[in-house]
Parts: structure tokens; sequence; C-alpha cells
């Protein structure tokens, strides 16, 4: 993997570059599109991509789940898989920790990695902490699969092992996601074991890919919660990781944790003023269009999230004046698009009445095309922010979003 | 529209040959790919298309009540309105006189035009007969809802009026589907209603055709059940009604009526002796592989049936040695497509250990990938059966089929 910044944003942590992968490259900044057990729900691999998506992330948790990271591997791993050809990345396992350790079974975990929500949703959720799942410890992570109840164990190794079988681009290092409402106390100890099982994911990953002569890029997570002091000493530890070695460092970074809206770009700042600029910044979890502007603004360069096809199945259009529902009955004879002057597949081809039809019919081709112009709505916002960075009139660009976009 | 015969299977009723319209052409035999609801399920037009659908069938009491047939008019006609830009039929509604009379509420409502059930199946669910939603007079059909309750009544006239203006090429006369059960009596009685109603559906078409300058073709059901006699006057009235004073009789034929299995060719055949040979015959609601091959064999041209997507979203897929169900645990780690040879595109680009999977983690694009099979299977037998016509060797291919099929 290499990456090459091609232009900054003035005065800010901003840029537009390039990730270069085995399977292609990723021009950034980008959205990176979730298909969670190898397929982007509703959609073909052929629809994903034109729907302008450049590279596509799986969740290891649920792959080793099912079908088992070895029928993947024995399948010529991931990208044969799924027939996706482009770049692809595999998260760690890590934030299951969270969404079926504090946050399972209560209604955080309804809108965790959805839209951001409120801060006493957060309070009244937390509160209602019980039936954890999952349990930390130094060595890893002992959870309960949702499938059939088993119990099963993840640790640093075993997470890279399994994200080896994928063979996934970009990988990333177990880490543990904490809560936004954790203690500092809690937040520090936790900072600390993702620090430690960074190493070892390093170590492990090192080995891996000289017994496989493989080429992944591993990417170190950074945590701290909402405290300035531990962003800035996780940015710097796992910044700095270098087990020369085992052949180097990162080759990227994930800023990880379950922000509160107000906190997100404070505390991505604070990580990336730190961060050693020459590698990749994925911000974990965060797909918001107005989120999205003020990640790049302040430094990151990839963001996934399940938001935009989630909200599609459910009927929650991106539009440039804001979010729409499609069962609202006004668009039940509206025969224009979605979006007008959208260039995407669904409003290039279909009426707001078919779409609004197909969702009251509850046909499946309604989330598909719904999904798709979400899709392309985020994907088509990271090219216009790219190109703005590119010819330096990001303000400019960011400026006109948020006056046309209400959210 | 217009049809062309280009050769026949010699000693039978069987033909291959090519159905105009002005949006383009049909070779024929052909299989009818079921949209109800102006969608095929699952699929977008362009999958549709791909898995070698010539022509989409969509259901007029279905888009009657969902979104109504003025939303489509308004959006330019059902072409438009679903981006299919190739031949479509509509039916007429008469179908839903029988799912929603005798048939609803009880098991029979359950596998109407999906596989053909057993007799004594049907023996036991007309027994159970109950709870009717339609009621039939001499004018038309009374029936409820299946949405919110509310009565509706359709006419000879009604079905006409809402076929014109959903806008399909091909429609269908009104006409009353009776059990394969009824007694020879009702049917008997049924008949010459549905024979009156062709008449008045064959007026209403001259004058909306006259009136809107429209090109559609409009083609009369045959029906008489399981009796001989019946079948052979149905096909008579309905084969020479010709009300020259309102632009001609009708252009093509439907033969209707629910099927049990070994009765099916033995109808068909009564029939396709007596319809005039240069116009096409539609086979409503029959789909399995060796019904088609006999369908064809015995004179008919084209055919509908939800069995294909319906199966594939059950994970009943096709292959050249019979049904599979991919549930069967067997199919976790087979790294071959589905079907040996089969050029479809989940055949080309997956295997069957990811179809098992996305089975199993009921994910949507599952739905899409047995459905592309199972619709290319039929399209792919049609096509391979049409091939043996042209060639003269359609009983070689039919034999060869037969043997390798296991049904």
């Amino acid at each position: 993997m290499n990456f090459k910044i091609e232009n900054k944003i003035k005065n800010s942590l901003g840029r537009a570059g390039m990730i270069s992968t085995s399977h292609g490259d990723i021009l950034t900044p980008a959205f990176v599109t979730v298909g969670t057990k190898a397929t982007v729900k509703s959609l073909s691999p052929e629809q994903v991509r034109e729907a302008g998506a450049q590279v596509v992330l799986a969740n290891t948790y649920h792959l080793y789940l099912e079908p088992g990271e070895k029928i993947i591997k024995e399948s010529g791993g991931l990208h044969k898989f799924m027939n996706w050809q482009g770049p692809t990345m595999t998260d760690s396992g890590g934030f299951q920790a969270f969404s079926l350790g504090v946050a399972y079974g209560n209604k955080l975990s309804k809108f965790i990695a959805a839209e951001s929500p409120e801060p006493e949703e957060i309070d009244e959720a937390y509160a209602e902490e019980k039936d954890k799942k999952a349990k930390i410890t130094e060595d890893g992570v002992e959870f309960k699969s949702i499938i059939d109840g088993s119990t099963h164990f993840f640790t640093p190794e075993k997470s890279i092992q399994i994200q080896n079988d994928i063979g996934a681009d970009i990988i990333f290092a177990f880490d543990e996601c904490t809560s936004p409402h954790a203690s500092k106390e809690y937040l520090k100890e936790a900072s600390a074991r993702t620090h430690r099982w960074a190493e070892r994911s390093l170590i492990e990953n090192s080995k891996l890919k000289i017994k496989n002569s493989k080429q992944n890029a591993l990417f170190g997570i950074v945590q701290g919660g909402r405290y300035e002091d531990l962003r800035v000493e996780s940015a710097k530890v796992i910044g700095e990781m270098d087990l020369a070695s085992r052949g180097g460092g990162f080759q990227g970074f994930g800023v990880g944790g379950s922000f509160v809206k107000e906190d997100m770009a404070t505390a991505v700042k604070w990580v990336n003023e730190i961060l050693p600029e020459g590698k990749p910044r994925h911000l974990l979890g965060v797909g918001e269009p107005i989120d999205l502007i003020l990640g790049v603004e302040n430094g990151c360069d990839t963001f996934d999230c399940v938001a935009p096809t989630r909200m599609a199945r459910n009927g929650t259009l991106y539009t440039k004046h804001g979010k729409i529902n499609i069962m609202n009955a006004k668009y039940k004879n509206i025969f224009e698009p979605i979006d007008e002057g959208c260039e995407c597949y669904a409003c290039k081809n279909y009426t707001t009445a078919y779409l609004s039809h197909l969702f009251r019919a509850k046909e499946m081709f309604a989330s598909t095309l719904a999904s798709i112009h979400n899709l392309y709505f985020l994907n088509n916002l990271m090219s216009q922010i790219r190109e703005s960075i590119l010819n330096n009139t990001f303000p400019d660009f960011k400026n006109n979003f948020l006056e046309n976009y209400k959210s």
C-alpha cells in the first residue's frame, strides 16, 4: 500500500490524495461502503461500483461467525468470494466488544454507527447497561455468538489471523471501542490496553505477512474518548509505534470511538495534529454529510458507516436540501427524480412516484434504488470535496453545501 | 403487433416464431418474466434483461390497488414507470376472481401459480372453501382489497380501461379463472360468461384504441377446465370471435385455468388444435421446466409464472439435474457454481458456498442471485427449445433434457 498527498486545504489539516493497493487506487477523501457480511445489502458489486464506491469494508466479527473465515480463504479470499475486484478493508472486531458489551440489549446498540444520537439518548441508554454479551480482559474479548449463543474468544492475534484469512487489502489492529460516556479512568485503562493490543496486532501481522508473502496494510487505531490528553497520548503511541525488526509500524491509522456529534471534529483534530502526516487516516463509523465535511477538514482521508444503506432501507434519502422520508404521502405523485440534478442510476431512471410505490409495496427493489442513491450521494459529495481541495476552493464548497443542506 | 411462424415441430402443434411489438421482438417460444407490481422482485430491469428476459408481465389487479393505474399513466405508462424498455404484458385481473374467491384463505391460494399441486392437495384445499373475498356476477367481479379491505368492482370494460391506462403492449380479455375441481355444470356456465366478457373486452378495447390511437394487442382467453367438449367449444368461440366492425378479433390467445399437472398438456392440445394457427398463444401461470416443454410441444408460444422467482427467494434453484435447495448443509463449502456450465451472472461470478452464505445470513442479494439464476435457466431452456425447433431436433432435445432433469 502506498499513500500520496496531492494537495492540502490552507490553514487546516485536510488534504486530497491517493491510496494505492494491489486491487486498485482510492482517490481521497473517500467514503468506504460497508458490506458487513461480504455483501453490500441489496446491491450487486456492479451496482456498488456504479454508485461511485471505490472501496468496500467487511466485518471480521460477522464473517468469523458466518460463514467462517476458512470458507472465505478457501474461496480465494474476500475479493473472489464476494466478486468485488476493488480495494477492500476489514475492521478488527473491536467494535463488537462495544456493541455487544456495554451497548448490547440497550438503546445504544440500536443507533451505534447509524446517526449520531443526542447526548440524553446516550445517557439513558448507557444507564440501561445490562445483559452484556462480551467480557474484556487483558488477553482479549470473550463474547457470545449472536447466531447460536456459543462462546468465542478474540485476541489481537486471533483478530489478525482471521483478517489475514479473509484477505482484505487494509486491515485494522484489534482495539477496544469505548462508549462516549465512559469515565476518564476507564478510558485511560482501555486506551492503554488498546496500545498493548496494537503492538500485539503489529507483531502478529508482520509474522503472517512474512509467512504468507502477503501485501496487506495494517492500520493502528487511536482511542481516548473525549479527553484531549488521552487522545494526544494515544495518537503519539500509535503514531510512533514502529517495530523496525518486524517490518515497520502501521501503514495508516484509524480514529476510533463512538462520538457524540459535537465532540467529533475536535477529537479528530487533536489526533490528526499528532499522527504522521504521510500516512492515511480512517475515521471509523462516521457517515453523515456534515460530519464527513468536518472530518476531511480536520485531516481524515477515509470514512465508513452503515448509515447511508441502513437509512435507505428505511426510506430515508439524501437530497441537496437535506434528508427526506419517501413514505410521506406527498411523494406518491411526484414525477421527478428524488434529487433534482443527481446523476445516480435511481435518479436518472426512476421517478419519486415509482420509489414511493416500491416502498409502499415493500418491494426489495426499493432498498436497491434507495441504497444506490444514498451511496452515490456520499460518494459524489466526497468527490466534490476532493475536487474543491485540488482547486483550493474547499471553504467555498463547504459554505455552499452547508447553506443548502438542512440536517 | 405481428406474429410470424418460423418453423414447426413435425407431427405436433409446436412452433418457433417471432412476436413483434412496438417495444421490440419476442423470439418464441418464450418465458415471460412476472413483475407483479411493476418490478421483478429483487431485480433491476438490467438484471432481468441480462437473465435473458424478453418480456415482462405485470398484474392489473395489484397495480390498480397500488399505486393506482392513473399514477402509471401519468408517469408515461408501464415501460417508463418501471424502466423496462422491452415488450410488456398485463393480465386482466380475472385470475384474482379465483385466487381471492374460491381459493382465498385456503391452501389452494398458497400454491396457485407456483408449483403444480397434487390432486389430493387440491381436494383438501377446495373442501376448505370459505371466507370468499370476491363475488362473481354477470356484470363482473366484486372483490375486497387485500390492502385495506375496501370494496371494488371489476367489469370487462373496467379491466380493459385499467390495462389501457397501464399501457402494456399485450393485454388480456377479462375472464373467470376456474378451479381445476369445479363441477362441469359450473365450468360450462363460467365458460359461457367468459365468452360474453371476451366480447365486451374486445368492444371496449377497440373503442379505446380508436380514441387514444393506441397500438396494444388484446388476447382472448380460452377456459373450459378439464373437459374436452368445453375446451373445444371455448377455443372455437374465442378463436372465431371477430368483431369486424370494431377492428377485428383477438390478436392472440391465452389458455387459462388452474391445471392439475397431468391434465395440462392434454387440455392445451385440445385448445390449440382449434385456435387459428397464425396467432400467438400464451399459456397462463405455467413455468415448470417439464410443463414448458410439453406446453411448447402442444402449440403454446409464451408462458408466464411466478414460480422461478418465488422459489428462488426460498432458496430452491434449478439445475440441469433437477431442483436443489441451497439451505442443505452440503452446499456450505462447494466452491463451484450452482449449475456447472450455466452462463448466468450468478454462476459465472459466485460459488455455491457464497450463495449458501447469503441465504443463511438472510441477505437480500441472495434473492437477487437466485432469481437471476432461475430466470436464466428458464429463458435459456426456451432458447434451446427454439433452437431445436429451428434445427428440427426438438424430439432429441426433449428426450435429452428429460433424461437428465429429475423433477
